[in-house]
């Protein structure tokens, strides 16, 4: 090869890598997270469906492999869990009979292997007894992780929009 | 130019390109993360420890400084509460005379622009009158967003470790 030509194509490949080695403008990391965060939408739903589905079905196992094996509940008025046993212990002591939850997005950002979400829960416990029916109402704030390309609750926290009803009196429930 | 020397030219790059096109690797995005983590951490724990001394100076205006345009904050037990003059608001209302906080970074995981922190906090409220002292702690988890290149809190959630104690009775506070 001559001189010229390889002049030639090491000039065309040293512009090529320039340019691909540039750092993004924060114009174009903005749009390439959108696009990231536009694409795990629909997988982040799904997982948030079967959350739905297992906590209304009382399947504390279940739920807590949607978490990874490190993964971590800020539940409020307890101190964090860490763990698939301990996430599982921490849901079955949350189900109450017939209740019913719903999630709702409200707010997603990704970037790359990383999303956060922000989000509005609702729990329906239907009446028992003389224990009326309670309707409580939050959000959550929730760091996804894709492992092995799988979006998973990495740390899950949720707290209350009010006080939580006083709970009835012993004799009140009988 | 030659037909050879532009196919040359056009080869290489393409293998420049080639090569800087391919994605990172899992392993790849984690080793960039844990150097954008490590060099996050030292910021936002500033960010924070402005955070602590504006709280125990009871400056709800600095701390909404704190916070984009678009800052939430996901209080327990009231609803979210979006923007600086909300944030100030909620803030102030929360200020107990002589009250110090403390901050704890439990986790922190960086990736470009995006950070998530896990913390624990406390808050010390000294008795005042027949009311007795309070310590109260908890945990936080925070989406950190990095704008103009500053970390600020995007998203910012915490919660308590125990219900709160019951408030006096009215009587009892005189």
């Amino acid at each position: 090869m001559s001189l010229i030509r390889w002049t030639t194509a090491v000039a065309v490949a040293t512009v090529a890598l320039a340019a691909c080695q540039k750092a993004e403008t924060p114009e174009q990391t903005a749009s390439r997270m959108q696009a990231e965060t536009d694409s795990a939408r629909t997988a982040i739903a799904a997982q948030n469906a079967r959350f739905v589905r297992y906590v209304n079905a009382n399947q504390a196992d279940s739920l807590a492999l949607l978490y990874p094996a490190d993964g971590v509940i800020l539940q409020p008025d307890m101190p964090a869990a860490t763990g698939r046993d301990s996430i599982k212990a921490r849901y079955a002591a949350l189900f109450a009979p017939g209740g019913v939850m719903t999630l709702t997005t409200v707010a997603l950002t990704a970037n790359g292997p990383v999303a956060i979400e922000r989000g509005t829960w609702t729990y329906m416990i239907p009446a028992q007894g003389k224990t009326p029916a309670m309707h409580l109402a939050g959000k959550s704030l929730v760091h996804w992780h894709k492992v092995n390309g799988q979006w998973m609750f990495a740390e899950d926290m949720w707290n209350n929009d009010a006080p939580a009803p006083a709970a009835p009196a012993p004799a009140a429930r009988h």
